[in-house]
């Protein structure tokens, strides 16, 4: 790979999602030459994906070039990659493009779609964890209802209209929630012909509780939001099986559905070459001590959704969320730097700002460290956080407008198919 | 196809374009059946395509669904549907989603890009007719840059570097221009690594002058504009072929280039069932009358680029743009209603508003009716009249915004690869 020789040691981070971005604003213009790579030439921000998916937002206002990150940061270079394989021996990153020689290496990988090996469901099912898939998700929506326009087998037109998504966390919770909405509000306008309050959304939840990470009382008043915007909240049900046609489920519940969304487990994008038994977890995630060294490497770290930091508090690790990442980003930061001044590293702690989910217009819950709120006031912090820390001041009006708007109006104008959902899109839809 | 029975008559436009809308809005709550067929779900506003294409807008700020548009009109239905013939013995349009019985037919189905029979440069080259081709000319573009990065070989890098444009309209002008604006402003910034200052962008046109259907001075302006922004322009250059790295031309100028835009011509979209040759002109277009009917039918229509309505001013029709088009189908639909009333139709008369383009920040030619303008006022007026003309409050608000956002920072935050470009996209573009 074509990146200068330089005479500071080089840190080569995969991944510019929350973590990677935070590390090499940290590190930039400091005694390092910084090589991000990335599969896609921008960063997302993943928390609002579902209102891409669901025509509220448009995909480029969640974007951000990471180059334009980058811009003014002298010694640090990136690269539009794919990483194949990391030698620990060599200390060489292997990609799509060439090799790269490492002094430092920081996984920062994040997470992809866990279907705990269930390949029917992974085929047949949408998720919801990059751009392309959220407008694939758009447009199979939108295609959806346009077919059942056109079937006069009532038996069909329902499955097309019929929505079941799996997982009861806060994407498939603020997925449920826009969904009714747009039942309610734009479907009888959009669709005159139709008889659309035969539209049905489904949250399926394993436990006995939807956002199971959080509080009693957040699960409670979430599920009652979602109520009454007419979801079906099924807990204690898990989707045992799905083919494209028919979902299966532990109990004697069937759903028969053209649209299984799979938001029901995350695993860490494991790499070749650091797969070892020593230090790989389950899901994938790769132990970390308080430094975010990866177990037995002095110069490998991991962090953010890939990393596995373990502690009293947290003996599974830190949640796979925006957070824990961007705050480890940061520290590991602190900790190269502390390193390159022969200063001892400092270990990293967790500050949790607590968890939130958006239900609908008004509706939100929120576990915050001082106290816990739902509905309106909730609503409107979830707002404020998820502009504060979007990217862009650009990104930020965009949002900001489109909420505007879509608030007075009762409106989500990005209802575009702007590519037709083909299935071999979802079987490459990391791209 | 299931269009509820009506005891009015049955219209069905093929097409939601400039005509296509523009007629369906002024037929609204008439005393007809209205049926819209398009195969994409939304409008495009295709003159702000190129910005797309080059980052400075989002896409689905000039898309507007044609289900909003055609919200609260008893008696209008939209399809998403591909015509593929018309039985004007049976009055019948036969569609991917069925058959569908009118009494009166309006074409409105537009233009698509002209390679005049040469299949290679088809193959090989990049148009901006849609919105999924202007993604893809986006993603290409800023793949190129990153794959000169990698590459040692020179000759190879300015190849990828190298922008070549044919077709001195307005889409070629405003393209060309926008990229040496990226050049100048971004790419030093995006890519320090790379000496861009070898990036080249090359307008091509046939003729002795660029913008050949303005004023002189317009096209003399432009061309200073255009230079003076480090554009290459050729003229009385005709490009003869281009097998995806070297493009050949009428003389000994041979451009190596990764890119190639053609831009230098569109024809009417024909649909099978209406290609007799009494009414099929040069270009695909359908010869219409003074009202609209295409030569030989009392009850079929054609509007927009792909009527040809001969006159002693326009002999080979109107010029193919989005005015003729919003014109005739505000025309047709107050003929419509005319004939529903029984009174006698009115023949269409041309209020031809001017023309222009843009060339860059400040920097536009306009030939209006009363006047002429180059630099910062044109460039007023075209914003102005642009926004205007778009569809839609939300997408006015979001196209200012960044148009104010891009001035103020010399900027086009819109730079990512959302689906990397494939050659089966091209070939499949349409889509």
């Amino acid at each position: 790979m074509n990146i200068p020789q330089s005479s500071f040691p080089r840190i080569v981070i995969i991944g510019g999602g929350f973590g990677g971005i935070s590390l090499a604003k940290k590190l930039s213009q400091k005694e390092y030459q910084i090589v991000l790579l990335d599969k896609h030439n921008y960063h997302t921000f993943q928390p609002l994906l579902y209102q891409v998916s669901t025509g509220g937002l448009e995909p480029d206002s969640i974007a951000y070039p990471i180059r334009k990150v980058l811009q003014g940061y002298t010694n640090t270079y990136f690269r539009l990659a794919k990483v194949q394989k990391i030698d620990t021996e060599k200390n060489i990153v292997e990609t799509n493009i060439g090799e790269l020689k490492f002094d430092y290496l920081v996984v920062a990988t994040g997470s992809t779609t866990n279907y705990f090996g269930n390949q029917t469901i992974a085929k047949n099912s949408m998720s919801m964890k990059s751009i392309p898939q959220s407008l694939n998700l758009r447009s199979l929506i939108l295609e959806n209802f346009e077919q059942a326009l056109l079937t006069d087998d009532l038996h069909e037109r329902e499955a097309l209209m019929n929505f079941v998504i799996v997982g009861g966390g806060p994407t498939g919770v603020e997925l449920a929630g826009a969904l009714a909405e747009i039942k309610k509000g734009i479907l009888p306008k959009d669709y005159p012909d139709l008889d659309t309050r035969r539209a049905q959304i489904n949250l399926v939840q394993g436990s006995n509780r939807i956002l199971p990470a959080m509080s009693e009382i957040a699960s409670k008043k979430a599920e009652q939001f979602l109520e009454g915007l007419g979801v079906n909240v099924w807990k204690d049900l898990r989707v045992t099986d799905y083919d494209g046609k028919i979902a299966t489920t532990n109990n004697d519940t069937v759903f028969e559905t053209a649209t299984l969304v799979w938001a029901a487990g995350v695993q860490a994008v494991n790499i070749k070459g650091l797969d070892a038994k020593d230090y790989l977890c389950p899901g994938n995630r790769l132990r970390v001590n308080e430094y975010n060294q990866i177990d037995g490497f002095e110069h490998i770290f991991a962090i953010g959704d890939v990393a596995q930091m373990e502690s009293e508090q947290y003996p599974h690790g830190h949640p796979m969320m925006a957070q824990p990442a961007l705050q480890q980003g940061d520290k590991l930061g602190e900790n190269l730097i502390r390193l390159s001044e022969k200063k001892p590293m400092l270990p990293f702690k967790y500050h949790d700002k607590g968890s939130m989910a958006t239900v609908g217009r008004n509706k939100a819950v929120a576990d915050l460290p001082k106290f816990k709120s739902q509905g309106v006031f909730a609503w409107f912090i979830w707002m404020f956080v998820h502009l504060y820390f979007l990217i862009g001041f650009r990104n930020r009006v965009v949002v900001f407008i489109n909420w505007v708007y879509n608030y007075i109006k009762f409106d989500r104008e990005a209802r575009l198919i702007i590519r037709p959902f083909k299935k071999e899109f979802r079987l490459n839809s990391e791209n």
